[in-house]
């Protein structure tokens, strides 16, 4: 008998943002795959007859590569085993949920995916930060300032347009490749722009800044990951002076 | 005494898609604004004692503009009440959140405001479509069919780029359009798109399509509102052939 996969979206830390749905789905597991981002009072939900299996990812002591968490996965699935696998936020953003569907998918196992807050909701909620607005807004972008591959990073210029609200997900280390690659393309210095640190968590902190500003006070400020950054671009804002990036360019 | 304002996301509409956090205002509030979009069983919560106040917009019968939502939320604060105001998805998100805060902030009432799963998350995890894939999809757009002014309509055609996937609220009448826009700018037809209708509710439906068939598929199907449109357009895919627009422009 195969097992199940639950992929589940627990929310940006705080264990009240959890779904009804996901708290049911950790209970009802035999098997719970998390890593260090779960709190643990979400982790506490789960049967005292489940096993609590840590899969965090290389850069925490004891983590591991997703090869080896894919091949522990189907090593669990192919026992019959309820897997609960964890994720923050929400599983489909930034959360290698692909690969780990396609385990599931390979051997033919059940899978269900319970939706969660992201963070940058969350975090939207917290700092009182509309990411659309009427006649202002229209669109809402969620992108990374990490990558797989360096040649293949976002085109950060290209996202964000007038109307256009963009949150940066892990970019407090690119804070000033985004506002020179955005500035080089005419976006106003002056745009209004926030860090969001720990959201979700006790110990949140809300750095507001502009974006010919980021960097500076990324570091007077100390902004660490796990951080959000938003950027907004009202319809109106696209009055504002705009200096022209230099013609030789100011290539990054 | 002045009231207090918690704006609500309550999900796409199963209840169980309510984080605990959204379950516990609504049972705390003494007067709860909601509109169609809301399930009954979230409103269930409620205590008795409250009064539930229908605020629909004007397109449903009895239903109200905005400037008269913003009226009587301002008249319940005045009048100390503890205002639920639910709204369905995430309130950040196309919910005129900016609007019911600054009614709030003039007074200087109390705000708390609570995340919710939006419902292209939601639609996402219910069809298995990651919206986010390392290396293929580094960037995900929400963007709205429908617009405040005809003049200021999203610029789809600049949303949609390789690494991106877009999700379109309310954007079945726009079918037509944003596939002609798309086209025109050379995105490939053949992209993989899907219409998914009634997020969050038994009767949930998903369309697979392609970019070159959106309004067809939709027209055939007979895709109704509320419906998200999901273009995925990885990296890869752009080694697809493309056929140019026309020289003349095929302006819509």
């Amino acid at each position: 008998m195969l097992g199940k996969l639950t992929l589940i979206g627990c929310g940006p830390g705080a264990s009240d943002l959890l779904t009804i749905r996901a708290a049911r789905r950790i209970v009802e597991a035999d098997i719970v795959f998390h890593d260090r981002l779960v709190e643990a009072d979400v982790l506490e939900l789960a049967s005292p007859a489940a096993t609590l299996q840590y899969v965090g990812k290389k850069c925490t002591d004891g983590g591991r590569q997703q090869t080896d968490i894919n091949s522990m996965l189907r090593g669990a699935l192919l026992a019959g085993r309820h897997v609960a696998r964890l994720k923050s936020g929400d599983p489909m953003i930034f959360g290698r949920a692909a690969e780990e569907i396609a385990v599931a998918v390979e051997l033919g196992a059940e899978i269900e995916i319970v939706p969660g807050v992201t963070a940058a909701l969350a975090a939207a909620a917290e700092c009182s930060i509309p990411v659309t607005e009427r006649a202002e807004l229209q669109s809402f972008v969620v992108t990374t300032g990490r990558s797989a591959n360096k040649d293949k990073e976002p085109d950060w210029a290209n996202l964000l347009k007038p109307g256009i609200c963009v949150a940066f997900y892990m970019s407090v280390a690119q804070a000033w490749r985004i506002q020179t690659a955005l500035m080089a393309r005419g976006v106003p210095g002056s745009l209004q722009a926030e860090w969001v640190e720990n959201v979700g968590k006790p110990d949140c902190r809300r750095v507001e800044t502009r974006l010919d500003r980021l960097a500076l006070d990324a570091r007077q400020h100390r902004v660490r990951n796990p951080a959000i950054l938003f950027i907004r671009y009202p319809l109106s804002a696209t009055n504002v002076e705009v200096i022209p990036a230099p013609a030789d360019g100011m290539t990054i």
